[in-house]
């Protein structure tokens, strides 16, 4: 007969005994129903820990969303507050939904330029709303200084992260962030028109209730109650049923970010789009001279996202800046990267080209360099085909 | 050489040239430019006709848009009005929708019962917002009717076609709708939480733009102007970029539709709809009597929509109805209905069928019935594993 000294024997020469280590067992409970329901790993309990984000809606519906909050929760705290400031070269939908909210509750949108934005937060100011990233620069905030000089003078820090998410670190809790949306399809690869997502501090999550309030952000959906009780933490800030194909393919692109993690995570992933960045502005610079090439991007690297745009003015005739035709040409040689035409104020049209460091290699920048130098040496840029902005083929 | 008169025995022996009727080429024109740019197919040009419906969004927030315009609306034009009326058992993420409108713009939700809705319709009310064929009953109310009831008051009507889109001929213009807004996952078939759409009446539909304005509602959204300035007609109803890949799964639904066209369309299925709802109707009253089911869809035909609601008691010692059990034997045996819990005022709880005429056949109807009553005679549904609500298999 086995002796309890032989079964702790036994114990000792199992191979797998170390696997036990993997599960949330009870101390004190010897655990024989696993028939019916099987142990919790306890890395089962991290992954359902109460989260901070939930993917979502667009990024301009749940931008609608927070600031609907933070200007509620501003109302709370300081009523008299009744402005917003943000960038005048924001993306142009997040100063349409703030356009939006301050005519519906009396509030002014104010516009600045970047290195205005200190001076503009004054006691005037509810909410200071950012994109982290500029979309037509590639120019990055300072998120951790802004918030503080933002919460310094009593106002709350919004930011948009759609170019930054999966492209730069971004440490929101850290700079001690209010709110933060930002986009699924762009750097996080979640495919086209990918659901967008939401954050919001935990300290503020319980606060209020966004007034996009539907049966997803629901305490008890499936109770079907007539009146709207609010879900804890981040889920209130859903509302109705989400696009499950379009969240499936999301979540494809999130495994990737998961199976970097071996790999050095963000951290990793940042030093190398910024090498990335750095060697196609060094090319540019050494190989592309002499054709009226700017760069709108910031050369130091604690301001820079993973995008480098490049400008070209228009003549002083009024002619064109030729970037449109440029990129046409990049396109037609394989090359992919896009225009945006300059502002009202600016003269400079944009070349713009992003760098994914998941996939993007350090030789297929040297190649595209290679073809932005044949395209303005050729002058084929000229050929008609690549000025006509409706194409026919 | 060919004379004239050769070219045009030519023409009138070209077996393609009936072909050239289906193109808009301008008269006295001869067009020679095809292999640069082709000429329109008439079709094109109706296709490409100014709509009255945008697909995008969840219907929670399409419902938070057209609600906002039609409260905006009647502000405009009945300052007064500080009412919304609903049916107390609309599916709750519209009530959760207006109620968060009504307490951010200072209005007052009433919720009645159907036999009620008339009576309400008072000189304080702004906004009638029906859900035109209930979730929990079936039932279907008369669009043109309870609409003109509403406008006689001075009442806009916003319509939610959740239960209704591809399920029963749906006429807004003719009714006179103001507003309405629908799922793509139900009877259009969509796909798993589908993109939803909205529709606003064109003599609404420049008077507002609603206030989730994105840059896919601006007028010219690649301009990347800060200002908000809203497309012309349904256009503004959109907000940010949409799930492409769930867009296209719904394109996938509703090309069934159009090839339905030829078959008879929503006029055929409608009458296929009626016929699958009477025959499970007359099955179970013949084959599943003495087992406590009642029937909360409307037998009148014009009062029901394309599924059939059978109901169970709680039994008067608080025991448990047992629908819930039924439903889970059901699905067992490969019925695949739903449940629905009684509200507090109602003792019934509900199981649900829901007979989708583009795939649902007469046979399967019968067997349907067939499964419901070996479930009932034989009790299996009392098993413990049809009863637990979170079953541990």
């Amino acid at each position: 007969m086995k002796t309890l000294f032989d079964c702790q024997q036994l114990d000792a020469q199992d191979r797998l005994r170390p696997l036990r280590e993997q599960f949330s067992l009870p101390e004190g409970v010897i655990y024989l129903d696993g028939n019916s329901l099987g142990v919790l790993p306890k890395t089962a309990a991290a992954r359902a820990e109460p989260g901070e984000v939930v993917a979502t809606d667009s990024t301009s519906i749940n931008l609608f969303k927070v600031l609907s909050a933070a200007l509620t929760l501003a109302a709370q705290d300081a009523p008299s507050r009744k402005r917003i400031v943000s960038e005048r070269s924001n993306f142009p939908t997040d100063l349409y939904i703030a356009e939006g909210l301050c005519k519906e509750r009396g509030y002014e949108l104010q516009l600045v330029e970047p290195d205005e934005i200190a001076a503009s937060l004054t006691d005037e100011v509810a909410v200071l709303m950012l994109t982290h990233v500029n979309y037509r620069t590639g120019a990055m905030h300072d998120m951790a200084a802004l918030t503080a000089l933002a919460h310094e003078a009593g106002i709350l820090a919004v930011w948009d992260l759609a170019h930054s998410a999966g492209a730069v670190p971004v440490a929101l809790k850290a700079a001690q962030a209010d709110f933060a949306v930002g986009c699924g399809y762009k750097y996080l690869n979640g495919g086209p028109g990918a659901p967008a997502f939401v954050w919001v501090n935990p300290k503020h999550a319980d606060r209020f209730w966004q007034p996009l309030a539907g049966w997803w952000g629901h305490a008890a959906p499936f109770e079907f109650t007539p009146d709207y009780r609010p879900a804890p933490g981040i889920t209130r800030y859903l509302c109705g049923t989400q696009p499950i194909l379009s969240l499936a393919a999301l979540e494809c692109g999130l495994d990737v970010f998961v199976a970097a993690e071996v790999l050095g995570g963000m951290a990793a992933l940042r030093t190398k789009s910024l090498a990335l960045t750095d060697l196609f502005i060094e090319l540019v610079e050494q190989r592309c001279g002499g054709h009226g090439l700017g760069l709108a991007t910031p050369a130091e690297h604690a301001q820079r996202g993973s995008q480098v745009c490049l400008t070209r003015e228009h003549g002083q005739d009024g002619s064109s800046s030729g970037a449109f035709a440029i990129v046409q040409a990049l396109i037609a040689r394989g090359v992919i990267g896009d225009f945006r035409a300059g502002d009202g104020q600016q003269r400079k049209d944009i070349l713009r080209f992003g760098f994914t460091p998941l996939y993007i290699g350090f030789e297929e920048v040297w190649i595209a360099v290679e073809h932005l130098k044949q395209v303005l040496e050729s002058g084929e840029w000229k050929l008609p085909e690549f000025n006509q902005k409706h194409a026919v083929t």
